[in-house]
């Protein structure tokens, strides 16, 4: 094979094991793909050489779009405080989309996901990263201040969780909304600083000094 | 049996049933528990007629120490945003402690709780109704402007959900701190009102009207 057809192949087999699990609801794997579409199985280690290759290659279909959306979001014009609302409320509406077209397959995607984590983490760090960006572009403008961008960013990716997490979503997707999500970004362009300011108590007291 | 000896006996059941869920890491039922005691069957009914009595039994004394520390911080004369903080670090304290301690004991109870989610719904409308008082308290105090309760409550229950939901423990336990949960209480303090605020876009826009 080309490697322009092993590419072809393998977006073939992927939709097609998208479909087995979705029809299935349930994991599908090279043994499955090999059954189902009658394949030489030699053709299918060609494309998928381990079994985690098909896992990684269903993953890269799962991310595709969000990942598009993130570069596209880090890239425009848009003010910042949108730029943050949009990077999170486009892929909320995607997976929200996924959720409610079939609540049981979702579901076991994040199960698969749970169970395979350390295949998916390059994802995770991935949009960490796109938003590190953005974190950087706002406090260039002033916003997040005297706070280090891992710092906001854990403290942001903690506020926004409910909009991030597809566990959440099984949950709480009756909750969630788009105009909250706004709430909580504009709630963090208003509030979000560093400096102790109150909630954690007294700090930094220090022993009267006797002279 | 008098109502007293119900009450110690209901006690006493509870305790071994739940000595006997950490010990098997499984779901522990009146059947199990009679086995276990070698009690008459019938004094096991009489202290919990139906199977989901033992189940609201053990989820009653699960959230015991956290009604109580509601109360206690709902009535305290503490500045209102430590209240919140307090409101939420010192729960989350507690069931770190629980999950530290015992993992896959945690995950169990998290996953009864899923179950029969119906019946541990009463603890999280409990929960509501105390925050509900705190942010009214916040909001006599200036706090919070523009904003209606019910709709502040959904607001910062999810920008504080890591700190709530025994979901959320078992996947991101390592990256939760108390100083992260004060800076999340600092930033709603200082950012979180009604009112569009631009992160969510131009609104309100109106056709111009032709005179």
């Amino acid at each position: 094979m080309t490697a322009a057809d092993r590419d072809a192949l393998k977006r073939e087999l992927v939709t097609l094991a998208m479909d087995m699990i979705a029809r299935r609801c349930a994991v599908v794997g090279k043994n499955d793909l090999a059954a189902e579409t009658r394949m030489a199985r030699s053709r299918i280690d060609e494309v998928f050489p381990e079994e985690d290759d098909l896992f990684d290659a269903i993953v890269e279909h799962w991310y595709a779009d969000d990942i598009a959306t993130m570069e596209e979001v880090v890239a425009s014009s848009l003010p910042i405080r949108r730029k943050f609302y949009e990077f999170f409320a486009r892929r909320f509406v995607r997976e929200r989309e996924r959720y409610r077209k079939d609540p049981a397959l979702f579901a076991l995607y994040v199960q698969m996901g749970s169970e395979k984590f350390e295949r998916v983490r390059g994802y995770i760090d991935l949009a960490d990263h796109y938003l590190s960006e953005l974190i950087a572009q706002a406090q260039d403008e002033g916003f997040f201040p005297d706070l280090t961008i891992d710092r906001a960013l854990t403290l942001i990716n903690q506020m926004v969780v409910c909009y991030v997490s597809p566990q959440l979503m099984l949950i709480l997707e009756e909750r969630l909304a788009e105009d909250k999500l706004a709430a909580i970004v504009d709630t963090m362009f208003a509030g979000l600083t560093g400096g102790d300011r109150g909630a954690a108590g007294v700090k930094g007291l220090r022993a009267i000094s006797v002279q």
